[in-house]
């Protein structure tokens, strides 16, 4: 039977995505081997790297602009600390919209000194705080675009004169947004870039070089732009796999035709969680997230009826994370209009039975 | 045409690793999804994850003796780094046997003091320095058991006092060990064990927790071990597949079994070496490497004849490393024992030919 995919991530990719990289597996480049025994430093894979590289800058119109991609390993939360160890000097803010955000204080805080300058803490973090200051004598502004756990995503960032520091990991690539206004972004390629295992970090090249701890190698974005992102072996598979991914969306139409779709995605689960008396959304209206839809049954007595029904139609990964609850439909960029469509039809059709 | 393989890394795996991680791409587990679009909490995964760690240790013998195994990213270049960071409070002795070692060695004086007990760099590496001393009253002891650049491999380890670190990147599962008596073991899976992307660490748990430094979490051992490896997403594919490839091991006899291999490819090509008159060997007689072997040709005239015939054989990736020049065959557990006879068959008929 056909799965509907709303997994929070490791989370769905294309099928040609996939089908491209299983085929690599066996035969990369026609070439008789596979993408994994190659040597990092062959032509076919410098190849790939350099694809990817610009790929990523391309479709986020950041090509020319003083950017730089990099495909590193560790994940979002070596990113918490890389920030904090390439750009902390005296102070930072961070705005706290939840887990993630929470974590990347953590992290930069054991070094020094992190100001939280907007926190939504005292609601579980279902809504995005506004109206806060960002001082102008700090280092930098760190924030998280998007919310994964709570379902919250942010709609406009604040106009910024120092540099602005932004996790996107899970909506980079979804959504049109004028990317010059960020000097760092970075993004766990598991949601809407490719496999678990490579991070992408696009840096604007000179907001580096201004602190004076010295930076440990691998810790050092320098070190690894210097290197085209190859200072030691990257990870070649999860790269392989992104710049698949990156050419899917260019093919497509780029972020304003993966928009569209996401819109309308979105606009059918809120409506069926607004218009069904069955469901309660649990993140505040104007910040509801285009990526993660966090939802609740009303009446919990439904929830193994509503189960059952969801595992009959395929309906996989629906589970909500343990700080919210309920339910958590997962709609990143590869994920089908279709799948939505059953899921919506799944909800309506609880109302009628209920 | 087949290929035989011998890059130095990534390198080759076993065929039908490559198989059932192809195949997984498209259908993991009969379960109609990918394995690179599901969750890495789900039990498919974590069943994966287990299996892996626990398939290490049992190969290496090391079961129920105090050691756990992690699947870490970041490579080898950053366990340089978290060595020193979860070790190193006052002093610490580095074997340098050549790039690797160096580069570890500058990773960790990035902290404290560190003493190179021993060092080859006078003859470019070519040996493996003896009879150094390890001072009792330093924090550990490191080394690299083989050099991938110079063909060397340490026979033997030092008796030590004091916890030792052995980066076996490029050799581990090769061959049998006294493995109990390494503290740490790392090592980059793309040589042995899988596609780049993950390192295994093996830990034996009572050497941690003595420096007085906070550790940042990503960096921290002792967090990467209360999470059972899943701190954060790991890199699922390639833990997948090394997961594979630790059971393909299993399946043929284990290290006894695979080592017998390993001498018998060793000793097919040492022995050409040796008894060709057209090439000279690089490193040490009593240090090669079983993994990596370093040659040259005695009069480099004869380089375009030789490399002609080598790619019409299928001899792919047989280039020495730009520090030693020449050739270097990279004989991991996955290449077969026909690859080295047809690369000496080519060596051979060179010399009829010359």
């Amino acid at each position: 039977m056909k799965k509907h995919n709303f997994s929070a991530g490791p989370s769905i990719l294309p099928p040609e995505v996939l089908l491209k990289s299983s085929e690599a597996i066996l035969n990369f480049n026609n070439d008789n081997l596979s993408i994994l025994e190659i040597s990092h430093r062959s032509k076919s894979f410098v190849d790939v790297m350099e694809r990817a590289r610009s790929l990523a800058l391309e479709l986020l119109g950041l090509e020319g602009k003083g950017y730089k991609a990099l495909f590193l390993q560790g994940g979002a939360s070596t990113q918490f600390l890389m920030v904090a160890l390439n750009l902390l000097e005296k102070r930072a803010g961070y705005l706290n919209t939840g887990s993630w955000s929470n974590k990347a204080i953590k992290e930069a805080k054991i070094f020094d000194d992190v100001y939280e300058v907007g926190s939504s803490e005292n609601a579980n973090y279902n809504y995005i705080p506004k109206g806060y200051d960002i001082p102008a004598d700090y280092d930098y502004f760190h924030c998280t675009s998007n919310n994964t756990i709570f379902g919250t995503q942010m709609k406009d960032f604040p106009k910024c004169s120092i540099p602005m520091v932004c996790d996107m990991s899970s909506d980079i690539f979804s959504r049109q947004l004028d990317f010059t206004q960020f000097d760092l972004i970075y993004a766990g390629a598991q949601k809407n870039l490719g496999p678990a295992g490579t991070t992408l970090v696009i840096i604007k090249e000179d907001i580096l070089g201004k602190v004076s701890r010295h930076i440990p190698s691998m810790m050092d974005y320098k070190v690894h732009l210097s290197k085209s992102s190859m200072f030691n072996t990257p990870p070649v598979f999860a790269v392989y796999t992104s710049m698949l991914t990156l050419e899917w969306l260019k093919n497509l139409g780029g972020i304003p035709a993966i928009e569209k779709v996401n819109d309308l995605k979105a606009r059918l689960i809120y409506s069926e969680i607004d218009l069904n008396p069955l469901f309660k959304g649990f993140a505040s209206k104007e910040d509801r997230s285009n990526m993660n839809a966090t939802f609740n049954l009303v009446n919990d007595d439904l929830k193994e009826t509503f189960d059952t029904m969801l595992k009959e139609a395929g309906v996989d990964s629906l589970n909500g994370h343990r700080s919210v609850g309920g339910y958590r439909a997962s709609m990143y960029n590869a994920l089908p209009l279709e799948s939505v469509q059953v899921l919506v039809e799944v909800m309506s059709e609880l109302e009628t039975k209920a």
